[in-house]
């Protein structure tokens, strides 16, 4: 089959034979998005050799159990053990044995197919199309954050970042009825926000110490002093991005003003399916272009264009 | 009246004017504790210049309210404004107009006598004698570990750092029923724990990725690094201790584990004098010395010796 491959920060499509796992079912990918993860796994942000991609849907064509072939899926990505002190107290996608589709030790999605354990997949609600349906794995992890977090409706809640996981936790957090502003940066951004009535904050509007809970969602050290800096006491700064390499913190300042600081990452998917089939959320407004796996590359290279949000590939 | 004063990284005896403030109680210091920050302040940790000391009981001499008069006291470091978002949302030791005693633009209670607004104080009980009474405010501060995080019993928790705030923390962690472990470096802080039943660990022995709940109590970046590892995804980490400077932390693993980390400072002094009223805890083993304020300058040089615990000047 074809299959987006990387090694040694280079994509390439490729032909891979078709996948095949006891216990696991084998699944033919509709559509797949391209993720900032998956940008990053280029760039070398973690070692990773295989077939790329984790956000998809698709149809199951093999299964032990029948009654799953033919079903519309998203999959969940981590991959568990069930067995580790991680998987036994309900921590399961923290098992210190996962592997991860497309991100550790697990061919990804930017394939004709891929194989998941059924314990993985969830149904798609008919009412759901693939282009929405292939958000569902970003969704859950924006919905990570309230899942962590108690957001309470009176709260002033700033976002900083409105990329693609920005866009998505902006319309969950605005669910909330919270006070929210979000910084965007580019004009597109602002645009789709403002069509939801989310309001957008300038860097320079921002006051300083006044804000119950801040998300980070840039995965720069700038947006995180931004964010530092908006946090009041005791307030809660909620990161939802990677860094690459380390960053230099004044702790001393997190101690005195008591700062609750959250690490923030994949999140539930049931709650991200039915806020999609009541429509919500609508995440396809995210969608900036679309291409054919055998496009895969340029697929990338549009991706990683300056504020471009989603780009889907179609197997 | 006699009092230790702070001046370019230099503390010595002084000659100081009887403090005067409207609106303030004038309190007659009768013994106050030499804490880790004072030693940072001497080390230039925070620019101060002034009558160092923040931890102390005393007796009223003069009040507007003459019902305090003569009472013994303890007192809220924190002197707050009222009016300020922190103050009016709850959070007035975050005050943004605060001076606080000995520490920022106040002189303190290494003195003969110092002056707080009525509304900082709290009467002790006749049963908690001055030796105790003078560890309120440290022992505050380690309640606030239970004022911000649930400690279930179930927990397991991990103390790193036994000092004089980490002995009180031990004591008021111990309370829980939480399956608490502490590191604690010499042999006399080893000894105080155990002679109350509180459990040592090796750094060898501690399992990485395992306890609930992480105390860091050393403000060293070596034991922020021990209590890193050690703590479990979605465990939180507690930082009770100030950094020299900034630290330089891998974020993404924080994010990628949803870690946790709570700030913490100052706490409740209610709580802290009933748990010595009913001898909950005792501070009091934690005394290494007393000297007389006269004696000021060597009492600093004792406090400052390795791995002393308290070290108290009675006025």
């Amino acid at each position: 089959m074809k299959a987006l491959w990387l090694e040694n920060n280079r994509i390439s499509l490729s032909d891979a034979l078709q996948p095949h796992k006891p216990n696991e079912a084998l699944i033919k990918i509709r559509k797949a998005g391209i993720c900032s993860t998956d940008l990053e796994l280029v760039k070398g942000y973690y070692p990773y050799t295989g077939i790329l991609g984790h956000e998809f849907v698709g149809k199951v064509v093999e299964a032990e159990d029948a009654s799953w072939i033919g079903q519309r899926v998203v999959g969940e990505i981590n991959v568990v053990c069930n067995q580790c002190e991680q998987c036994l107290n309900g921590r399961s996608t923290h098992c210190e044995n996962r592997t991860v589709l497309g991100i550790v030790n697990r061919d990804g999605t930017f394939a004709e197919f891929t194989t998941l354990p059924i314990a993985n997949l969830h149904r798609v609600p008919d009412s759901v199309p693939d282009e929405m349906a292939v958000f569902t794995e970003p969704l859950a992890a924006a919905l990570e954050i309230q899942q962590q977090v108690q957001i309470k409706p009176t709260d002033r809640v700033l976002l900083v970042g409105a990329g693609r996981l920005g866009q998505l936790i902006a319309q969950t957090l605005a669910l909330t009825g919270c006070d929210l502003r979000v910084v965007a940066r580019y004009a597109h951004q602002q645009s789709l926000l403002k069509a939801r009535g989310i309001r957008i904050i300038s860097e320079e509007e921002i006051q300083p110490w006044r804000w119950d809970v801040v998300v980070e969602a840039t995965g720069s050290p700038s947006g995180f002093a931004l964010a530092r800096k908006a946090i009041r006491p005791r307030g809660t700064l909620v990161m939802k991005s990677t860094y690459k390499g380390d960053m230099s913190v004044n702790f001393s300042s997190i101690v005195v003003d008591e700062i609750n600081i959250v690490g923030s990452r994949c999140g539930p998917f049931e709650p991200a399916l039915r806020l999609m089939e009541a429509r919500q959320v609508d995440p396809t407004v995210l969608i900036a272009d679309e291409f054919k796996l055998d496009e895969g590359v340029k697929a990338f290279e549009r991706a990683a264009e300056t504020g471009v949000l989603k780009v889907l590939i179609e197997a």
